[in-house]
């Protein structure tokens, strides 16, 4: 078994078309393969205001799945860590044993979460799509937006974020990374407003975006929800929308936007049936699309196996080199 | 972060009596602080008939605590792999950010396993007890009889397996090894016949033992049944007993002999009001105990962090004699 740190993982994987199909079969697996994944485990350290999720999923007929661990410790900025963190663990099916441990601290989890978002806007949104609204300024707010720019024409950028320092840090970032004009906005409201596609990134406990603002044509994500207490879209949202689409539906209805929408369950769509090509979110240049994403197992074990046969692979080449 | 192999491990990590105090206070810790211990996350591979354990638990106010998975493979011996694996991730418990990965293949959960067998000796067992009695011939039947010895004088070995080739290996070992007097027996019965204390370490599906067989001081721990399908003692003689001691009594219920007898629950103690000395499961040298143990967090993490320290201690040493 072999230990790889976050450096080593970083130099191979980012957030690319290649990983973006990985991720997308990942979803589609979900609803054409065996799958099993069971609920998220959730450890809580109250004590430090802190708390360990660990997923993972098994697709039938894969030689490998992941155990993943994710940390969200939020008195970490005050000693100067990351809230985030987290490792994966590769295990093979056929004997359990481990194969690798991805001690990336978190970055394969923000990489298929971004990708995720690229899968939701490319199988939902309106295919000529210039104008990206991102709601947050932290790292999914930039990766976010970097995902839709590999499935969208994008050529502007709407940022919102309560603070304003950190907006002003983002302009600044976006502009000169990933060379897109940004727009510093007052309000949520104005995001919504002046973008053909709004991604929610924020750790939210009360809804952001309300039904009386939604415009023909406008395709949201909402990737903050991930807990009980969290929530972005207001529940008008939801039921004004032509479709709404969930990674999975029955984590949504826990732990993400469809939380409280009983009614709504039976409208909703899982994102591996778009993928799939089973069905359609989008019908028309005018629906109104919603997507929820909570984050699944599937990803993990798809990018842990996706990065794994990276390393592998390079640690083949310089064996061969040497 | 560092990673440590079961040679490593190995090297520093045996049972007894330290080990044996660290899986005590474990017990205690789970009724006298705040643990968090959530239910085990099971991951079911059935194409390869195939399972991994999650488990994990945290004690308040210590500095870290473990995360735990354990495979059981069970056509592994096919391709002459061991059936069950695992390791263990050390988590700092203030910033969630992992310690140290412990690649001990399942090492540390045998001895923790054999740890809690010595503890439920040592809490239910009459003082006086020599002779031992061991179901079943694996890894399991070698290190709960070499648990028994570190806490009772025991001076002769009586064991039952269900194939006499491994229980004649067994015996030669035993003998060898421990330099105690091993007898086969021919059936369960004899083995409970002659024991004061007898040990069940197998996954078996149906009763090994009847509640008819059973004399005045005899103390049985049955540490076999971890699983909603096992079952190691006929209900019987949990009612027949005058003490029933569960290392949880809600796990107990679930995976454990306490599946089935409902009515039993609200007399089960708990290890730890045992080790805590909240209560006592013997008051006289004619009653008749039963402990069963169905594995929990707090002994995973417990012995993790002993072994971690244990460790870095002894790299610590290394680097200050270089």
């Amino acid at each position: 078994m072999q230990l790889y740190t976050r450096e080593e993982i970083e130099r191979l994987i980012r957030l690319d078309p290649p990983l973006i199909k990985v991720i997308e079969q990942a979803f589609t697996a979900l609803v054409t393969k065996k799958v099993t994944m069971p609920p998220i485990m959730r450890m809580d350290v109250p004590e430090h205001n802190g708390e360990v999720d660990i997923k993972s999923a098994y697709i039938e007929g894969e030689d490998s799945f992941a155990v993943k661990l994710s940390s969200g410790f939020f008195n970490n900025p005050s000693v100067g860590l990351p809230t985030s963190g987290g490792m994966m663990i590769l295990l093979d099916s056929r004997t359990g044993q481990p194969l690798a441990v991805l001690a990336d601290d978190g970055l394969l989890t923000d990489l298929r979460t971004a990708a995720a978002g690229a899968v939701a806007a490319a199988f939902c949104s309106r295919k000529v799509a210039g104008k990206a609204g991102i709601i947050g300024t932290g790292a999914q707010a930039r990766l976010q937006l970097k995902a839709l720019t590999l499935v969208r024409p994008i050529d502007h950028v709407y940022v919102y974020g309560r603070r304003k320092d950190q907006a002003a840090i983002y302009k600044k970032e976006v502009e000169n990374e990933q060379g897109l004009p940004v727009t510093i906005c007052s309000s949520v409201k104005q995001v919504v407003d002046e973008s053909d596609i709004v991604v929610t990134t924020t750790p939210s406990r009360e809804p952001l975006i309300y039904a009386e603002w939604l415009k023909p044509g406008l395709h949201i994500t909402a990737m903050g929800s991930d807990a009980e207490h969290k929530q972005e879209l207001d529940h008008g949202v939801l039921e004004k929308a032509d479709s709404i689409t969930c990674d999975v539906i029955h984590q949504s209805r826990r732990l993400g936007e469809l939380r409280g929408v009983p009614d709504l369950e039976n409208r909703a769509l899982e994102l591996g049936e778009l993928t799939s090509g089973r069905k359609q979110a989008r019908t028309s240049d005018e629906d109104i699309t919603i997507c929820d994403l909570t984050g699944t197992g599937v990803q993990d074990t798809a990018i842990a196996r996706f990065a794994w046969k990276a390393l592998k692979n390079k640690g083949d080449d310089l064996r061969e080199r040497s």
